[in-house]
């Protein structure tokens, strides 16, 4: 194999993983009830509906770091600027279940249009002489860190079931 | 940048990856107390000890899927094999803590040891035909993905504090 199929099989095992995680959540989505949804996590913490309109916040934001025009900024400010409970009218869930959906094909489609170099291009959010010193910042390591984000947080929602 | 390049930086973006979801247990280690750690994460679910050995008996067993030799195999029956309250005798904490350090100390070593090119070799639980079906069956693909499962406890550890 040549180091640029090694370098493409990489960026591929990132994506393979965000996908695995991303089922977890599809399957918590059919299996958990509203009213489980709508349930803490753990006493006097985060609900369910809470953590996936967090989740679809900080995922559709992926758009953002990686030059793509991102769809649920609406949901920011009361799932990722300001805690559980803090006062908001949430959104029904089935409308969050269908921004889940919707935001994950349009990342699916974003992700394939990048080459293995876009992929090693950097973020959005850093400047040209940050990413000079650390050419970590790139595209591929906002997947890998919200893969991890996804995962921690997959491991606090299924608490509700 | 070389191809070569790419490659080598997106294992290095893996391990960074790695070595921070670490660094959160290691806050958790310092920052939570014995009986925070003897808790439930929430009512009736796992205890914070029995997450800890199942961390160490899991990320231990990263060796054995990259060729290298494990050194708490003993851990597995207890941590990972049997839920917990299965009544095993757990080790002391302050066992565990050291038992957590030498193991990263143990798998850091033994990452830096590997080159590019053995990190898209087959991991040691896949057979050969397998894997030349799937190229992704590869030694990184158990960092990436023992990297979330830990994501996705630290996500339940946090619930302790």
């Amino acid at each position: 194999m040549s180091a640029t199929d090694y370098a493409k099989l990489a960026i591929e095992q990132v994506i393979a993983e965000w996908q695995k995680q991303n089922k977890r959540v599809d399957d918590m989505l059919s299996k958990f009830s509203a009213e489980q949804f709508h349930s803490e996590i753990a006493p006097g913490k985060n609900t369910g509906i809470y953590l996936l309109g967090h989740l679809i916040a900080v995922n559709d934001n992926i758009h953002t770091f990686l030059g793509f025009e991102r769809s649920y900024g609406h949901y920011e400010e009361m799932f990722v600027k300001n805690a559980d409970k803090s006062g908001f009218t949430f959104p029904p869930l089935e409308e969050l279940k269908i921004a889940w959906h919707k935001m994950n094909e349009a990342l699916a489609k974003n992700f394939s249009s990048l080459s293995t170099e876009d992929w090693f291009t950097k973020h959005t959010a850093v400047s040209q002489a940050d990413f000079e010193a650390n050419p970590q910042r790139n595209k591929l390591n906002i997947v890998i860190n919200r893969t991890n984000h996804q995962s921690y947080h997959v491991g606090q929602m299924v608490l509700l079931g």
